[in-house]
């Protein structure tokens, strides 16, 4: 089979395209023949070696792929040969609370990875694909999707009603503004781009921002809610930008804190955490149960992943400049 | 009437023992007789004028106070002559959520301050005392109790068998062990003195750690916790420790961010946050409902505030200077 | 001033127009000139003697409308004339958990009644009416739209991909219909009659059951379900349906106890409750903060309040009779 | 090997010790030898074929069981040979919410029963015993006692200062006493003997009702809170009591519908359900999560469990006449 294989930490020409021997699922295990995958921005940092530099290699990345189950190993009954799955992010976290163990289990940064032609799974470890999307539409959904959904349903209880702020237009953001439409939330957005900015309106936001042009953005923020601030902010930047999102939540408000765009260290005034009765909640991904949950509703709403561009695999280097370059809206996905 | 007044901003030589006219409760309103009060490290932040710098002065001084009403005015019918009552920190935050509304009514720090022998306030701010405790100890509730009661109970949802880990020995910590404790929890506590320390393990502290020995007690904490960190962290300390509790936390726990201690502005690292599922809730006090679900479980548990030590009114400044050494073992109280 | 009163008490023959002398507001009083009220079921069980027997007479009846601020009563501030305004159910209930003494303040049951020309309320009571809906409209939302907020998203934490089951077509089912679908949940609604589903279908409902020709709808229920019941019932037939609602929610799912059509004494099989962690929650209507926080979100959405007939004042009892009939979609209007 | 067969159903006379083959455990599976096992008020249902009246016989009784690994089947590593564990009731809910496929794996009622020298189960559906506990005690465990875990900690979220009211000196209502007051809440308990009554003091009930003197108990039980009723009730009693404990619940309070010592068919009111916004939430046992945490909690707090009395396995009839007769206090126990 064909797989991608990261032979050197440092960047994307670490990556080399390979053919490895077909692998078996042992038992309790299933081989799933992968459709696609998609990028995520932890991927990228795989890659440099920023994320975890003690990588064993050569290694198979990504975390995130769709396809058809090929072979069933013994004892492995959950799923039989040609239905439609994806891995949980963690494939070791079912349900219930987030653990150390669970952690471990994370595809896509040594061990397991999803961008080969075939992958073993644990059979606990992986839920069915809603049934309207295609293999390049599901691939998309364990870490972005799963981690939107955490955030804002889980986690946030969203409401009718409630406002939330999304930051840029990745895929954790872009599926925020879509969870947060289906249960009749309003929208703010804010991106450095005003043509993204019209295809998020399109998406349902109802304020956006340019926060090139308006850099004082958590101001803007504050005036579009009537001077409150908003109840929920699905906070991506990271060290950069965690000031100004406490500055743009309401009183007694959260923070999802969920990327790293711009780094994990922040000289961070944690004074409004305290004064405001702020709520800054780490999110990571989530558990299999989320991701059925949330499957079981995307089949509801028949919701559609937005694609920026699909790549072969061949073409692999290529799909994660594309996600480098911040030039994409929506998902980068390969397929295979 | 005596009270005390901030006549300056810089020190504990700002305070004055002053003579005012007896205050009058119009409307809506009650006098209190205040019998005693107490001092929270945030009072010394405001003789310095590091909490409010605007502050109009001169000032009364201290959120924390217990007495007698001594008059009621037309329409205010919840007290009558003669009831034990103390005001929440903020009266204006009867029960919900957080408002800024709310946290702008918060007692002194400008406006009106409880170190004054007759204080006129809402009475609508005002609770009834447990019926156990002396003036002096009831006065210790307001800012410290509630403050830990909101962190542990009514945001911690804390059960038994939970893991709590303390930090110091100031009044909020004490009472966070004390509450810990009722609702059978495990408690690890830390202070700069194997003295104090001893006296925290009388409290039901079945674990401590002395941080000038061990600095790195975040270890120390996950030795004492199979490996796995604390379910919750009463975080004091501010930019001074955050770091260390966001490691000395179990994956998933929540750490209640309190105090400043050490500075409101800190270099943190907020990848643990992301990658463990890391709650970090912000606490300034609590309403007034907090306040009486806290006294009305204090009355069956008859549960001892600890006092370090009570001053007469004209020995003020002593009080703050004690606070300030850090000697003291739990609150520091002022009798009128 | 014109005002209905419920002289004797057996039924609609029990109503009378009456002129009554302006009443006046006193401190913290607001005098409300109402422009519509409506009607719901209890009414009809007061004017019969049938809710509260010892109710004192002559009395006003209805406990739902909208008008404006006609007078302010010394010290009232919340509201200036001329403002639009609404009064919670039970004008005592601001906010958190339910109380005996909140429950005692409910209108239309003796003591205050909604159904004239002007009036008096607490300032405390009362509520912003959605800037966007007419008079008609704002007055079916007291009782039925807050207790169907009430019971789907204050209690029910209602989310998108949940499944619905209402019964019938009165207010409460109605209002529970469009809240959520605005969660973007599934409905499943029943009805008597096939031209009401029809129009039940056009609300968003994606499944309907005519309880007539399928009188075993709860089969009908699991069957669209997989097999498993639904998250949530809105039960408000009583001891009529609850033995059915029983077994059509879902094994860990929640009935709202809501009405009472069919009377308030059933012989139930508890059974089910117990071996499948169900949940049976009371709902009396709600607290001003979850009116509120209704209202904001119908601004944001605009939803349109089904009104199925607006009756003049003089028309009083036949807008009685239609409720009576069960014949209405929706809710019966009086204008002032 | 030894087990108690029900070989007919109608009483205990339909009991029968047998030998039978050593049973051999499958893959993922353990063989547990049982040290011992304990009685609930269902194993009587059982044998008198009032809970399963189809169950294919013989079958072996009982849910409750505590022993030691004896065998470890291929593939199963969570336990190895000589650890203490105990059976989940139902092996198949291991967290999260209830469902249908766990509850048909409750054990004792047709397929496996525990009243047997060596019980095969799936290692999933094991847990470790709390170390501090005789085979005898931990017995008493898997039903009783998460039922009560369940109740007032799972779903109850008890608190310190929180009012319980539990019925008779059964299991669950007696772990429910022990489990309150570990959590800082005021106990209130009925029995029909005054002796019983004493003992339950002894374990911390505050408060204390013969029912048979007192009919009326729930007045009584309103007489002791203010007037307000409970905050929450463990109802055991089942029809013969629900209306009562309804009357003794406090606005907004709950009620764990447990037990169905009284019958499972009730002319029951509902108003006050729906008038005074009580939640009846029905409990049945727990999932293995629950049941670890509480393992977590009893070491911590090293609570001893209640046995009445142990007999051997040869006079399992005289055990089951014990429990029938209702004279017992706390847990009736089987030793093999």
């Amino acid at each position: 089979m064909k797989a991608i294989q990261i032979q050197t930490l440092g960047g994307v020409e670490g990556l080399h395209l390979v053919e490895l021997a077909e692998p078996i699922p042992r038992r309790g295990e299933v081989a799933v023949r992968v459709r696609a995958a998609s990028l995520n921005f932890r991927d990228l940092l795989v890659v440099k070696g920023q994320y975890n530099p003690r990588i064993s290699l050569p290694a198979i990345p990504l975390s995130d792929g769709a396809g058809e189950v090929a072979a069933v190993g013994p004892g492995a009954s959950r799923f039989k040969v040609g239905d439609r799955v994806a891995a949980a992010f963690m494939p070791g976290w079912i349900t219930g609370p987030p653990t150390d163990a669970a952690a471990r289990t994370a595809l896509g940064a040594g061990g397991t990875g999803m961008l080969a032609e075939t992958v073993i799974l644990p059979e606990t470890g992986l839920v069915s694909l809603p049934s309207y999307l295609s293999f390049e539409e599901a691939a998309t959904l364990p870490c972005a999707a799963v981690t939107a959904w955490h955030a804002l349903i889980s986690e946030g209880k969203l409401k009718a009603g409630d406002t939330v702020l999304t930051l840029g237009t990745g895929g954790v953001s872009i599926f925020a503004i879509q969870f947060a439409r289906m249960h009749g939330a309003r929208v703010l957005a804010t991106s450095g781009s005003d043509e993204k900015l019209e295809r998020v309106r399109a998406l349902g936001a109802s304020d956006t921002i340019n926060y090139k042009t308006t850099p004082e953005w958590d101001k803007t923020v504050r005036q579009l809610t009537a001077g409150e601030g908003v109840d929920h902010v699905v906070e991506v930047g990271g060290a950069g930008t965690l000031s100004r999102s406490l500055r743009a939540v309401k009183t007694g408000g959260s923070v999802s804190l969920i990327g790293l765009l711009a780094g994990g260290t922040a000289e961070v005034n944690i004074l409004p955490i305290l004064m405001r009765n702020l709520r800054v909640q780490g999110i990571f991904v989530g558990s299999r149960a989320m991701f059925e949950e949330m499957n079981h509703t995307l089949n509801l709403h028949a919701t559609a992943p937005v694609i920026d561009k699909v790549f072969p695999i061949d073409a692999t280097a290529e799909a994660y400049r594309l996600l480098e370059s911040g030039e994409h809206f929506g998902k980068v996905v390969i397929r295979l």
